[in-house]
């Protein structure tokens, strides 16, 4: 029997043979700490497919327990508890940790940044993820890409944006590079945690706000206090999240279960930003009527000031120390690489688009 | 001992419980069949890669054997050898099949249609994966996403294509749908294999031929036979592949081992592309001084007349059949939702960029 025969008489058939491997078999139970609330939609539902697919796919040898933020440690905790091996895998986002790694920001979003598909070029395959590791090594923890909650848009505003003299006095929820940013063109910046957005709005404590696309935006319910909404978020094109790892928990694994920890954070890197892509396109889609709203394109002068304004943010913080220096150079090459490319491929192909539609 | 106190016990240590599993454990051994040469760049490398981490994720419990083209069946018989049963997973593109499944380039490309964000979420996430397996079902076959060739570019030419005159009478190819697309405006289309192109344009044979990006055409030497690169690649604007897999084959494994064949194609659709993506921004660098070519927009006019014969063909095929309707309303459903998205979003940002690099 030739062996095209063989594989010809059933795949489920001749293909299986069983067999008993000697292999000794640990248990491994692990505990993931988030930053979101539990069921957050985007980075919430990606947390939890993380830990349920990580235990399936392992046939429970290494099972992996949800923990929403604040259930087993504060959302801003994360890091140190994955650090001090409280937990031994945390989900979250890397511009969280700015206060103690001044570079770590590059690794989720920064003002006229890479896109999410540039992003992932860098990470994988332009020396972004060498320079992550080398980053977060001194702390015994690993880093992977885990999701990513897709284009922002500009936030919501009481008044329209159009104008950089539109922008002076108001007072904006914004934090990390992009407040920086607002901050330079006249605007109050301002840091609220999620939950407390809509109250300061509503009151009127703050005059606007971004948080993130309009399926997290209006599920936040900001459609019912601010009437005009912004576009381009240009201060976060990009939203990747990350998986933080124990190193000891991590090198305690063999080979099988260490590949299946990063594949599944590398397949969240397609479905969570699938998810975000299209449940954004989905919310968008006759926002004006539904909710009432204006969509606003930031006036070509705010959008000029700005992106003058990040690079001069970015070139500051990487005059500081020789690893943020090391990144911002690495990055800015795979940025100015990424935008001749999409001018030529997918901004080409867009514009073709928007031109025939109109 | 509070679990707290436990957990911080160290998480390579109290974390790991030494246990040895009762579940009897089958071995399965697959043959991976490619529509590509050994180790092409881009969808062989995508193709090795998925044979190598399910044999690792599973702890060699499914093995996968990897078969260039022509090494067990040839190129365009990979869905009936899955079929089959020959071999129990296929690695290729979808339009591929168009003779037999009408409806199956749209799982791959489309002139005009998705990009490869919009597309990754309208099968994850918009219906799309149901469609495709309902499409494939009467075959035994289950589809998956796995991997990305990314944006194309509209291909070499010995003389500049600016308007639709420049157009008529050239002899270019261009495969599919794109090329009943050319031919609607006055070119006469052909297809050719990948290994016959750069021949046909040095003898000229043919005037004009796109491929896929500048990486993969470069590496064709295609630089070396015209002088003129057209952008953008209106007519293939994504480049999903696909995994196909004998359904018997595929409910004879376990839970854990589904879990991973269909993780590991998930994550060639962050991972594949980013390769895309960033050797395509690469080999664009400079692509202008050091191969001595032109890059041409093709322009507006050349453009408006495609995208009215793409929607026209597209709405020609749907005429047909029942599944083909029901899988064009979706995707066109999805494209404008996409498109409008993209607007506010992803084509902003790239325009805000592209005003600012002057």
């Amino acid at each position: 029997m030739n062996r095209r025969a063989l594989l010809g008489a059933g795949a489920a058939g001749a293909a299986t043979i069983a067999a008993a491997p000697a292999i000794a078999r640990e248990r491994h139970r692990w505990n993931l700490v988030t930053s979101w609330p539990k069921n957050a939609p985007g980075p919430g539902t990606t947390a939890r497919r993380i830990a349920e697919r990580i235990t399936l796919m392992s046939g429970g040898r290494l099972t992996v327990k949800l923990h929403a933020a604040g259930e087993l440690v504060p959302a801003f905790e994360v890091f140190d508890a994955v650090r001090r091996g409280v937990a031994q895998i945390g989900h979250s986002a890397s511009f969280f940790w700015a206060g103690k790694i001044k570079a770590s920001p590059f690794f989720t979003a920064v003002p006229f940044g890479l896109t999410p598909d540039g992003h992932n070029a860098w990470i994988y395959q332009g020396g972004g993820q060498e320079l992550w590791d080398t980053l977060y090594a001194p702390f015994g923890v690993k880093p992977f890409l885990a999701g990513n909650s897709g284009m922002q848009m500009g936030g919501w505003c009481r008044r329209a944006i159009r104008t950089l003299d539109d922008l002076k006095g108001l007072t904006y929820r914004m934090p990390g590079l992009g407040g920086e940013v607002m901050r330079r063109l006249g605007a109050t910046a301002v840091s609220l945690p999620p939950g407390e957005i809509l109250p300061a709005l509503q009151t009127g404590v703050i005059d606007g706000a971004e948080f993130l696309g309009p399926w997290s935006d209006i599920g936040l319910g900001l459609a019912k206090a601010a009437k005009f909404y912004h576009w381009p978020g240009f201060h976060e094109p990009n939203g990747s999240a990350e998986c933080l790892v124990n190193r000891a928990a991590y090198e305690a694994l063999p080979d099988d279960l260490r590949e299946i920890v990063g594949a599944v954070c590398e397949a969240e890197n397609a479905r969570g930003m699938a998810e975000a892509d299209w449940m954004n396109a989905l919310a968008l889609d006759g926002i004006e009527k539904t909710h009432g709203i204006t969509l606003v394109r930031f006036g070509d002068d705010v959008l000029a000031a700005a992106r003058a304004a990040a690079d001069a943010v970015l070139a500051e913080a990487a005059a500081g120390d020789a690893a943020t220096r090391r990144i911002h150079e690495s990055y800015m090459a795979a940025r100015r690489r990424s935008v001749a490319w999409g001018r030529v491929a997918r901004h080409a192909v867009l514009d073709a688009q928007l031109r025939s539609a109109g």
